[in-house]
C-alpha cells in the first residue's frame, strides 16, 4: 500500500501515572483542546462517568474522525485514540494532552489508515 | 509487559467494497447490533452525515469503550474501530460487520490496550 493510499492517521496512546484520570469537565477540556490545537473541528463530545470507579469513557466527534479517552483509574491508566483524515495534526492534539494531563508513562502507536 | 496486564481487545478494521457507506439508519443499526453480537452495553450512539460527499462519522459509546465508523464512500473506504474490554469479544462484533457490510476487501489488526 502506497503512502499516496493513506487516508487518516490514527495514533493510539496509553498513560499512566496521569493527572485528572476521573475529572470529567477536565478531560471534556482537554478533549477540545486537543482537537483545536490539531487543527480539527469538534462536532460533538460525549463523556460519561462510571459510579464504579470514577472512571471516565467519552468521544469527541471530529469533522476529520475522533478523539476517544477510556479512563481506569483503579489501574492508573487512559487509554487515547486520535483519528484524524485531512490536514489535521493528530501529533499535536498528543503533544497537547501529554503536557496537559502529565502522564508518568506513555506508550504510542500510529497507524495509517487506508482502504484495503 | 504480559498477557495479564491487557485492560482492553481494540480491533482496527478497514473495509472497501462494502454496501451501505452513506446510509446513517443502516450503520447506526449495524453498530448497536454489532455491540449487541460482542456482550457489550451501548450507553449512547452519535452519528453525523456529511452534505459534502455523503459520508458517515460516527461512535456507539460502549461500557466497555467504543465502536466508531468512518466512511468515504468517493474512496469506497469505510474505517471501524471495535475497543472493548472485560468480557465482550469484539471479534464477535467485526463478524456481524462484515456479514452486515459485506465488504469485498477487509483487512483488520488487533492492538492489545494496556497501561504501560
Amino acid at each position: 500500500m502506497g503512502k499516496n493510499n493513506i487516508i487518516g492517521k490514527h495514533l493510539i496512546a496509553d498513560f499512566s501515572g496521569a493527572a485528572y484520570q476521573t475529572d470529567r469537565e477536565k478531560i471534556e477540556y482537554a478533549m477540545r483542546s486537543a482537537a483545536t490545537h490539531a487543527g480539527a473541528t469538534v462536532l460533538n463530545v460525549k463523556l460519561h462517568s462510571f459510579a464504579s470507579n470514577g472512571g471516565i469513557t467519552g468521544v469527541a466527534l471530529l469533522a476529520e474522525s475522533h478523539i476517544s479517552v477510556h479512563s481506569w483509574p483503579e489501574l492508573d491508566y487512559i487509554a487515547f485514540d486520535i483519528f484524524m483524515c485531512g490536514k489535521a495534526e493528530p501529533e499535536l492534539a498528543l503533544q497537547w494532552l501529554k503536557e496537559f494531563f502529565k502522564p508518568v508513562r506513555v506508550t504510542t502507536q500510529l497507524i495509517e489508515r487506508a482502504a484495503p
